[in-house]
Protein backbone atom coordinates (compact mmCIF):
# COMPACT_ATOMS: atom_id res chain seq x y z
CA UNK A 1 0.00 0.00 0.00
CA UNK A 2 3.08 2.29 0.38
CA UNK A 3 3.63 1.68 -3.48
CA UNK A 4 1.45 3.48 -5.73
CA UNK A 5 0.98 0.22 -8.28
CA UNK A 6 -0.24 -1.20 -4.94
CA UNK A 7 -2.61 1.49 -4.25
CA UNK A 8 -3.91 1.79 -7.67
CA UNK A 9 -5.16 -1.50 -8.02
CA UNK A 10 -6.59 -2.25 -4.93
CA UNK A 11 -8.31 1.53 -4.82
CA UNK A 12 -6.59 2.00 -0.72
CA UNK A 13 -4.39 3.66 0.79
CA UNK A 14 -3.02 3.23 4.47
CA UNK A 15 -3.27 5.39 7.42
CA UNK A 16 -1.31 4.95 10.83
CA UNK A 17 -1.75 5.74 14.56
CA UNK A 18 -4.90 5.87 16.65
CA UNK A 19 -5.36 9.64 15.90
CA UNK A 20 -5.54 8.93 12.08
CA UNK A 21 -7.56 5.93 12.04
CA UNK A 22 -10.35 7.02 15.34
CA UNK A 23 -10.59 10.40 12.73
CA UNK A 24 -11.32 8.07 9.63
CA UNK A 25 -13.56 5.93 11.83
CA UNK A 26 -15.42 8.32 13.61
CA UNK A 27 -17.92 11.14 11.84
CA UNK A 28 -15.45 13.63 11.60
CA UNK A 29 -14.48 12.16 8.14
CA UNK A 30 -15.99 12.53 4.46
CA UNK A 31 -18.00 9.84 3.63
CA UNK A 32 -16.16 8.53 0.67
CA UNK A 33 -13.22 7.67 3.24
CA UNK A 34 -14.58 4.07 4.51
CA UNK A 35 -11.93 2.20 6.74
CA UNK A 36 -12.07 -1.06 4.85
CA UNK A 37 -9.93 -3.44 6.99
CA UNK A 38 -8.33 -2.16 10.24
CA UNK A 39 -4.92 -4.14 11.93
CA UNK A 40 -3.92 -3.26 15.43
CA UNK A 41 -2.54 -5.35 18.46
CA UNK A 42 -4.49 -6.93 20.64
CA UNK A 43 -3.94 -4.59 23.61
CA UNK A 44 -5.63 -1.66 21.56
CA UNK A 45 -8.51 -4.01 20.08
CA UNK A 46 -9.79 -4.80 23.44
CA UNK A 47 -9.21 -1.38 24.53
CA UNK A 48 -10.85 -0.05 21.90
CA UNK A 49 -13.90 -2.82 21.26
CA UNK A 50 -17.16 -0.75 21.95
CA UNK A 51 -16.05 1.81 19.58
CA UNK A 52 -14.71 -0.99 17.09
CA UNK A 53 -18.57 -2.67 17.10
CA UNK A 54 -20.38 0.52 17.02
CA UNK A 55 -18.33 1.41 13.50
CA UNK A 56 -18.56 -2.07 12.09
CA UNK A 57 -15.05 -1.83 10.99
CA UNK A 58 -13.98 -5.43 10.58
CA UNK A 59 -10.11 -5.48 12.89
CA UNK A 60 -7.52 -7.84 12.50
CA UNK A 61 -5.43 -8.55 15.55
CA UNK A 62 -1.79 -8.22 14.47
CA UNK A 63 1.66 -8.09 16.29
CA UNK A 64 3.62 -5.18 16.57
CA UNK A 65 6.30 -7.04 14.32
CA UNK A 66 3.59 -7.50 11.52
CA UNK A 67 2.60 -4.09 11.69
CA UNK A 68 5.99 -3.25 11.42
CA UNK A 69 6.61 -4.65 8.38
CA UNK A 70 3.42 -2.82 6.77
CA UNK A 71 4.59 0.55 8.55
CA UNK A 72 6.22 3.90 7.24
CA UNK A 73 6.68 5.24 10.39
CA UNK A 74 9.93 5.18 12.29
CA UNK A 75 8.25 3.68 15.46
CA UNK A 76 5.36 0.87 14.05
CA UNK A 77 1.88 2.17 15.63
CA UNK A 78 -0.62 -0.02 17.61
CA UNK A 79 -3.13 0.74 15.04
CA UNK A 80 -3.23 1.01 10.99
CA UNK A 81 -6.18 0.79 8.45
CA UNK A 82 -6.62 0.35 5.13
CA UNK A 83 -9.05 2.98 3.59
CA UNK A 84 -10.71 3.14 0.11
CA UNK A 85 -9.73 5.43 -2.24
CA UNK A 86 -12.67 8.15 -3.17
CA UNK A 87 -13.05 9.63 -6.50
CA UNK A 88 -14.53 12.96 -6.45
CA UNK A 89 -15.44 14.94 -9.30
CA UNK A 90 -15.91 18.46 -9.46
CA UNK A 91 -18.13 19.71 -11.34
CA UNK A 92 -18.63 23.51 -12.62
CA UNK A 93 -21.08 24.81 -10.68
CA UNK A 94 -19.27 23.64 -7.60
CA UNK A 95 -15.90 25.19 -8.35
CA UNK A 96 -17.96 28.66 -9.00
CA UNK A 97 -18.44 29.90 -5.43
CA UNK A 98 -16.08 28.68 -3.70
CA UNK A 99 -11.66 29.42 -2.97
CA UNK A 100 -9.70 26.50 -5.20
CA UNK A 101 -6.09 25.98 -4.94
CA UNK A 102 -4.55 24.92 -8.07
CA UNK A 103 -1.25 23.26 -7.55
CA UNK A 104 1.41 22.68 -10.74
CA UNK A 105 3.90 19.97 -10.40
CA UNK A 106 4.16 20.08 -6.52
CA UNK A 107 6.55 17.16 -5.70
CA UNK A 108 7.63 17.26 -2.01
CA UNK A 109 4.62 14.91 0.35
CA UNK A 110 5.39 17.16 3.55
CA UNK A 111 4.30 20.41 1.59
CA UNK A 112 1.16 18.66 0.01
CA UNK A 113 -0.17 17.16 3.27
CA UNK A 114 0.46 20.61 5.42
CA UNK A 115 -1.56 22.24 2.53
CA UNK A 116 -4.55 20.28 2.92
CA UNK A 117 -4.60 20.76 6.34
CA UNK A 118 -4.39 23.73 6.11
CA UNK A 119 -6.74 24.41 3.40
CA UNK A 120 -8.89 22.25 6.02
CA UNK A 121 -8.32 25.14 8.44
CA UNK A 122 -9.48 27.68 6.32
CA UNK A 123 -12.75 25.60 5.30
CA UNK A 124 -11.17 24.88 1.61
CA UNK A 125 -12.52 21.86 -0.09
CA UNK A 126 -10.90 21.94 -3.43
CA UNK A 127 -8.01 21.07 -4.91
CA UNK A 128 -6.22 20.75 -8.16
CA UNK A 129 -2.68 19.39 -8.90
CA UNK A 130 -1.58 18.35 -11.92
CA UNK A 131 -0.85 15.26 -12.84
CA UNK A 132 2.87 15.15 -12.43
CA UNK A 133 2.50 16.15 -8.87
CA UNK A 134 3.17 13.71 -5.89
CA UNK A 135 0.36 11.26 -4.96
CA UNK A 136 -2.40 12.48 -2.38
CA UNK A 137 -2.31 8.45 -1.36
CA UNK A 138 1.42 8.46 -0.78
CA UNK A 139 1.69 7.81 3.10
CA UNK A 140 3.98 10.94 3.80
CA UNK A 141 0.81 13.09 2.34
CA UNK A 142 -1.15 10.77 4.01
CA UNK A 143 0.42 11.24 7.67
CA UNK A 144 1.10 15.18 7.42
CA UNK A 145 -2.78 15.39 6.74
CA UNK A 146 -3.28 14.55 9.93
CA UNK A 147 -6.80 13.43 9.26
CA UNK A 148 -7.74 16.21 6.61
CA UNK A 149 -7.42 14.09 3.86
CA UNK A 150 -10.97 12.89 4.37
CA UNK A 151 -12.52 16.31 4.24
CA UNK A 152 -10.55 18.11 1.53
CA UNK A 153 -11.23 16.61 -2.07
CA UNK A 154 -7.51 16.76 -4.00
CA UNK A 155 -8.50 15.34 -8.36
CA UNK A 156 -5.32 15.23 -10.41
CA UNK A 157 -6.40 17.18 -13.79
CA UNK A 158 -4.36 19.47 -16.29
CA UNK A 159 -5.30 22.71 -14.93
CA UNK A 160 -5.98 24.39 -18.03
CA UNK A 161 -8.49 21.85 -19.17
CA UNK A 162 -10.17 23.01 -15.95
CA UNK A 163 -9.75 26.70 -16.74
CA UNK A 164 -11.13 26.33 -20.19
CA UNK A 165 -14.51 25.19 -19.06
CA UNK A 166 -16.82 27.88 -19.56
CA UNK A 167 -18.45 28.40 -15.82
CA UNK A 168 -14.58 28.63 -14.63
CA UNK A 169 -14.02 31.16 -17.10
CA UNK A 170 -16.00 33.90 -15.09
CA UNK A 171 -13.86 33.15 -11.78
CA UNK A 172 -11.11 35.39 -10.47
CA UNK A 173 -8.00 33.39 -10.93
CA UNK A 174 -4.34 34.13 -9.48
CA UNK A 175 -1.24 33.11 -10.20
CA UNK A 176 1.47 33.61 -7.16
CA UNK A 177 5.06 34.66 -8.71
CA UNK A 178 7.78 36.34 -6.94
CA UNK A 179 7.39 39.83 -8.90
CA UNK A 180 3.39 39.93 -8.60
CA UNK A 181 1.52 42.55 -7.20
CA UNK A 182 1.85 43.06 -3.39
CA UNK A 183 -0.65 40.59 -1.64
CA UNK A 184 -1.56 42.98 1.33
CA UNK A 185 -2.35 46.29 -1.32
CA UNK A 186 -4.72 44.29 -3.36
CA UNK A 187 -8.31 43.60 -2.69
CA UNK A 188 -8.59 39.70 -3.12
CA UNK A 189 -12.15 37.98 -4.26
CA UNK A 190 -13.30 35.71 -1.92
CA UNK A 191 -13.89 32.54 -4.13
CA UNK A 192 -11.03 32.86 -6.68
CA UNK A 193 -8.86 29.79 -7.99
CA UNK A 194 -5.48 30.46 -7.02
CA UNK A 195 -2.19 28.66 -8.73
CA UNK A 196 0.76 27.66 -7.38
CA UNK A 197 3.88 26.61 -8.97
CA UNK A 198 6.81 23.48 -8.58
CA UNK A 199 8.73 24.10 -5.54
CA UNK A 200 12.05 24.94 -7.69
CA UNK A 201 10.55 26.60 -10.98
CA UNK A 202 7.54 28.48 -10.03
CA UNK A 203 4.58 28.51 -12.24
CA UNK A 204 4.95 28.01 -16.26
CA UNK A 205 3.92 30.72 -18.47
CA UNK A 206 1.27 28.30 -20.36
CA UNK A 207 -0.82 29.83 -17.60
CA UNK A 208 -0.43 33.66 -18.30
CA UNK A 209 -3.61 33.81 -20.39
CA UNK A 210 -5.60 32.71 -17.84
CA UNK A 211 -4.18 34.80 -15.18
CA UNK A 212 -6.54 37.65 -13.70
CA UNK A 213 -3.95 39.13 -11.66
CA UNK A 214 0.45 38.12 -10.38
CA UNK A 215 0.30 38.27 -6.74
CA UNK A 216 3.24 38.38 -4.42
CA UNK A 217 3.77 38.08 -0.61
CA UNK A 218 6.26 40.59 -0.07
CA UNK A 219 9.33 39.93 1.42
CA UNK A 220 10.14 42.13 4.56
CA UNK A 221 13.86 40.91 4.97
CA UNK A 222 15.62 44.31 5.84
CA UNK A 223 19.11 43.80 4.37
CA UNK A 224 17.77 42.94 1.02
CA UNK A 225 20.04 39.74 1.18
CA UNK A 226 17.00 37.34 2.35
CA UNK A 227 15.18 33.51 1.45
CA UNK A 228 14.94 33.74 -2.47
CA UNK A 229 11.24 32.45 -1.99
CA UNK A 230 8.70 30.65 0.91
CA UNK A 231 7.91 27.31 0.72
CA UNK A 232 5.12 26.92 -0.57
CA UNK A 233 2.66 25.56 2.12
CA UNK A 234 3.87 29.07 3.88
CA UNK A 235 3.05 30.71 1.12
CA UNK A 236 -0.54 28.68 0.93
CA UNK A 237 -1.18 29.32 4.38
CA UNK A 238 -0.62 33.15 4.31
CA UNK A 239 -2.69 33.81 1.08
CA UNK A 240 -5.33 31.06 2.58
CA UNK A 241 -5.48 33.67 5.48
CA UNK A 242 -5.55 36.84 3.23
CA UNK A 243 -8.86 35.60 1.53
CA UNK A 244 -10.42 34.14 4.70
CA UNK A 245 -9.69 37.33 7.36
CA UNK B 1 28.34 15.67 10.88
CA UNK B 2 25.05 13.89 10.80
CA UNK B 3 25.03 13.09 14.46
CA UNK B 4 24.49 15.77 17.33
CA UNK B 5 27.65 14.62 19.17
CA UNK B 6 29.93 15.29 16.59
CA UNK B 7 28.27 18.29 15.11
CA UNK B 8 29.02 19.74 19.16
CA UNK B 9 32.51 18.01 19.12
CA UNK B 10 34.03 20.04 16.40
CA UNK B 11 31.41 22.77 16.18
CA UNK B 12 30.62 22.32 12.20
CA UNK B 13 27.25 21.16 11.08
CA UNK B 14 26.97 20.15 7.28
CA UNK B 15 25.57 21.89 4.02
CA UNK B 16 24.56 20.29 0.75
CA UNK B 17 24.38 20.97 -2.96
CA UNK B 18 25.11 23.92 -5.37
CA UNK B 19 22.22 26.03 -4.59
CA UNK B 20 22.56 25.83 -0.36
CA UNK B 21 26.89 25.89 -0.76
CA UNK B 22 26.49 28.96 -3.45
CA UNK B 23 24.05 31.09 -0.80
CA UNK B 24 26.76 30.50 1.89
CA UNK B 25 29.98 31.04 0.21
CA UNK B 26 28.22 34.45 -1.62
CA UNK B 27 28.02 37.41 0.05
CA UNK B 28 24.39 36.48 1.35
CA UNK B 29 24.97 34.53 4.35
CA UNK B 30 25.66 35.96 7.65
CA UNK B 31 29.38 36.17 8.36
CA UNK B 32 29.51 33.51 11.21
CA UNK B 33 28.25 31.06 8.86
CA UNK B 34 32.06 30.05 7.37
CA UNK B 35 32.22 27.42 5.21
CA UNK B 36 35.70 25.62 6.50
CA UNK B 37 36.11 23.11 3.96
CA UNK B 38 34.05 22.15 0.79
CA UNK B 39 33.69 18.45 -0.96
CA UNK B 40 33.00 17.83 -4.31
CA UNK B 41 33.22 16.06 -7.93
CA UNK B 42 36.34 17.17 -10.32
CA UNK B 43 33.38 18.40 -12.73
CA UNK B 44 32.07 20.79 -10.09
CA UNK B 45 35.47 22.13 -8.87
CA UNK B 46 35.95 22.58 -12.24
CA UNK B 47 33.27 24.93 -12.92
CA UNK B 48 33.56 27.15 -10.28
CA UNK B 49 36.76 27.34 -10.21
CA UNK B 50 36.75 31.46 -10.55
CA UNK B 51 34.49 31.51 -7.11
CA UNK B 52 36.46 29.01 -5.11
CA UNK B 53 39.61 31.28 -5.93
CA UNK B 54 37.84 34.38 -4.86
CA UNK B 55 36.26 32.69 -1.45
CA UNK B 56 39.32 31.57 -0.50
CA UNK B 57 37.38 27.99 0.47
CA UNK B 58 39.65 25.21 0.76
CA UNK B 59 37.82 22.35 -1.88
CA UNK B 60 38.74 18.93 -1.39
CA UNK B 61 38.20 16.70 -4.42
CA UNK B 62 35.96 13.66 -3.77
CA UNK B 63 34.48 11.01 -6.15
CA UNK B 64 30.22 10.26 -5.76
CA UNK B 65 30.16 7.13 -4.05
CA UNK B 66 32.49 9.06 -1.37
CA UNK B 67 29.62 12.23 -1.07
CA UNK B 68 27.07 9.33 -1.10
CA UNK B 69 28.78 8.32 2.33
CA UNK B 70 28.30 11.05 3.73
CA UNK B 71 25.18 12.48 2.12
CA UNK B 72 21.53 12.70 4.14
CA UNK B 73 20.27 13.55 0.73
CA UNK B 74 18.20 10.22 -1.43
CA UNK B 75 20.46 11.67 -4.34
CA UNK B 76 24.25 12.69 -3.46
CA UNK B 77 24.94 16.08 -4.65
CA UNK B 78 27.91 17.54 -6.19
CA UNK B 79 29.02 19.37 -3.34
CA UNK B 80 28.84 19.32 0.57
CA UNK B 81 30.44 21.62 2.80
CA UNK B 82 30.92 21.85 6.54
CA UNK B 83 30.21 25.18 8.25
CA UNK B 84 31.13 26.80 11.47
CA UNK B 85 28.78 26.77 13.96
CA UNK B 86 28.20 29.93 15.18
CA UNK B 87 27.23 30.60 18.59
CA UNK B 88 24.40 33.80 18.67
CA UNK B 89 23.66 35.90 21.54
CA UNK B 90 20.59 37.87 22.29
CA UNK B 91 21.13 40.98 24.49
CA UNK B 92 17.98 42.58 25.84
CA UNK B 93 18.44 45.81 23.57
CA UNK B 94 18.47 43.15 20.79
CA UNK B 95 15.43 41.91 21.32
CA UNK B 96 13.43 45.33 22.45
CA UNK B 97 12.53 46.05 18.84
CA UNK B 98 12.32 43.16 16.97
CA UNK B 99 9.63 40.48 16.57
CA UNK B 100 10.64 37.21 18.02
CA UNK B 101 9.34 33.77 17.94
CA UNK B 102 9.99 31.24 20.42
CA UNK B 103 9.01 28.20 20.80
CA UNK B 104 8.83 25.29 23.08
CA UNK B 105 9.69 21.80 22.41
CA UNK B 106 9.35 21.97 18.81
CA UNK B 107 10.24 18.59 17.10
CA UNK B 108 10.07 18.09 13.79
CA UNK B 109 13.35 19.05 11.45
CA UNK B 110 11.24 20.23 8.42
CA UNK B 111 9.17 22.00 10.64
CA UNK B 112 11.84 24.45 12.18
CA UNK B 113 13.77 24.31 8.95
CA UNK B 114 10.46 26.12 7.14
CA UNK B 115 10.20 28.55 10.43
CA UNK B 116 13.38 29.58 9.59
CA UNK B 117 12.89 30.16 6.36
CA UNK B 118 9.69 31.97 6.82
CA UNK B 119 11.07 34.33 9.67
CA UNK B 120 13.79 35.08 7.10
CA UNK B 121 11.07 36.27 4.68
CA UNK B 122 9.60 38.02 6.87
CA UNK B 123 12.57 39.70 8.16
CA UNK B 124 12.78 38.49 11.63
CA UNK B 125 16.37 37.70 12.78
CA UNK B 126 15.46 36.33 16.11
CA UNK B 127 14.27 32.49 17.35
CA UNK B 128 14.21 31.08 20.61
CA UNK B 129 14.19 27.41 20.91
CA UNK B 130 13.36 25.81 24.97
CA UNK B 131 16.87 23.51 24.76
CA UNK B 132 15.00 20.05 24.19
CA UNK B 133 13.97 21.20 20.84
CA UNK B 134 15.10 19.91 17.43
CA UNK B 135 18.70 20.92 16.76
CA UNK B 136 18.87 23.71 14.12
CA UNK B 137 22.26 22.05 13.01
CA UNK B 138 20.36 18.81 12.18
CA UNK B 139 21.01 18.20 8.09
CA UNK B 140 17.35 17.94 8.00
CA UNK B 141 16.45 21.50 9.04
CA UNK B 142 19.68 22.95 7.45
CA UNK B 143 18.57 21.83 4.24
CA UNK B 144 14.66 23.12 4.33
CA UNK B 145 15.63 26.84 5.60
CA UNK B 146 17.66 26.61 1.87
CA UNK B 147 19.81 28.79 3.03
CA UNK B 148 17.97 31.08 5.70
CA UNK B 149 20.24 29.32 8.56
CA UNK B 150 23.07 31.87 7.94
CA UNK B 151 20.48 34.81 8.44
CA UNK B 152 18.27 34.12 11.51
CA UNK B 153 19.46 33.50 14.68
CA UNK B 154 18.02 30.88 16.60
CA UNK B 155 19.71 30.18 20.20
CA UNK B 156 18.79 27.58 22.97
CA UNK B 157 17.38 29.20 26.18
CA UNK B 158 14.94 28.38 28.75
CA UNK B 159 11.89 30.73 27.33
CA UNK B 160 11.22 31.95 31.17
CA UNK B 161 14.37 32.57 31.60
CA UNK B 162 14.69 35.27 28.87
CA UNK B 163 11.04 36.56 29.76
CA UNK B 164 12.38 37.08 33.19
CA UNK B 165 15.06 39.65 32.22
CA UNK B 166 13.92 43.06 32.95
CA UNK B 167 14.64 44.89 29.42
CA UNK B 168 12.12 42.21 28.06
CA UNK B 169 8.94 42.96 30.67
CA UNK B 170 8.36 45.76 28.97
CA UNK B 171 7.52 43.51 25.57
CA UNK B 172 4.22 42.19 24.27
CA UNK B 173 3.91 38.63 24.69
CA UNK B 174 1.62 36.57 22.72
CA UNK B 175 0.98 32.59 23.37
CA UNK B 176 -0.70 30.96 20.29
CA UNK B 177 -3.52 28.84 21.75
CA UNK B 178 -6.56 26.97 20.06
CA UNK B 179 -8.87 28.80 22.31
CA UNK B 180 -7.61 32.35 22.51
CA UNK B 181 -8.63 36.01 20.78
CA UNK B 182 -9.23 35.93 17.28
CA UNK B 183 -5.82 37.46 15.64
CA UNK B 184 -7.91 38.97 12.64
CA UNK B 185 -9.93 40.44 15.54
CA UNK B 186 -6.96 41.95 17.33
CA UNK B 187 -4.42 45.19 16.62
CA UNK B 188 -1.32 43.76 17.02
CA UNK B 189 2.18 44.80 18.23
CA UNK B 190 4.46 45.56 15.29
CA UNK B 191 7.55 44.14 17.83
CA UNK B 192 5.64 41.23 20.20
CA UNK B 193 7.74 37.93 21.28
CA UNK B 194 5.63 35.28 20.04
CA UNK B 195 5.14 31.96 21.63
CA UNK B 196 4.54 28.71 19.84
CA UNK B 197 3.64 25.54 21.42
CA UNK B 198 4.86 21.65 21.17
CA UNK B 199 3.27 20.06 18.03
CA UNK B 200 1.32 17.80 19.90
CA UNK B 201 0.82 19.69 22.98
CA UNK B 202 0.71 22.80 22.42
CA UNK B 203 2.05 25.24 24.75
CA UNK B 204 2.27 24.24 29.05
CA UNK B 205 1.07 26.12 31.42
CA UNK B 206 4.23 27.84 33.10
CA UNK B 207 4.12 30.41 30.33
CA UNK B 208 0.76 31.77 31.33
CA UNK B 209 1.90 34.41 33.52
CA UNK B 210 3.82 36.27 31.09
CA UNK B 211 1.50 35.92 28.47
CA UNK B 212 -0.39 39.08 27.39
CA UNK B 213 -2.56 38.16 25.00
CA UNK B 214 -3.74 34.22 23.95
CA UNK B 215 -3.82 34.46 20.00
CA UNK B 216 -5.89 32.55 17.95
CA UNK B 217 -5.81 31.58 13.93
CA UNK B 218 -9.64 30.99 13.42
CA UNK B 219 -10.79 27.61 12.00
CA UNK B 220 -13.27 28.77 9.03
CA UNK B 221 -13.95 25.16 8.67
CA UNK B 222 -17.95 25.36 7.70
CA UNK B 223 -19.22 21.78 8.90
CA UNK B 224 -17.49 22.53 12.43
CA UNK B 225 -15.49 19.12 11.87
CA UNK B 226 -12.70 20.19 10.50
CA UNK B 227 -9.10 20.01 11.44
CA UNK B 228 -7.92 19.93 15.02
CA UNK B 229 -5.11 22.72 14.68
CA UNK B 230 -3.10 24.29 12.10
CA UNK B 231 0.53 22.88 11.53
CA UNK B 232 3.46 24.77 13.47
CA UNK B 233 5.16 25.77 10.58
CA UNK B 234 2.05 27.53 9.10
CA UNK B 235 0.66 28.90 11.95
CA UNK B 236 4.00 30.50 11.75
CA UNK B 237 3.37 31.94 8.36
CA UNK B 238 -0.09 33.62 9.16
CA UNK B 239 0.97 34.98 12.22
CA UNK B 240 4.23 36.81 10.61
CA UNK B 241 2.04 37.71 7.78
CA UNK B 242 -0.62 39.60 10.33
CA UNK B 243 2.67 41.34 11.92
CA UNK B 244 3.99 42.55 8.63
CA UNK B 245 1.29 43.58 6.54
Amino acid sequence: MSQKKFRDKNQLYIIEGEKLVKELAGGKAGHDHRIKLLFATGDWIGQNQTELARSGIEAVEAGLSDIKRVSNLVTPPQVLALVNIPNPQFNEDELADTPVLAFESIRDPGNLGTIIRTADWFGIGHIICTPDSVDVYNPKVVQSTMGAIARVDVIYKDILQILNRPGIKKKAVYGTFLDGENIYETTLDKNPMILFGNESHGLSDRFDPYIRQRLSIPSFSTNGAGSESLNVASSVAVICSEIRR
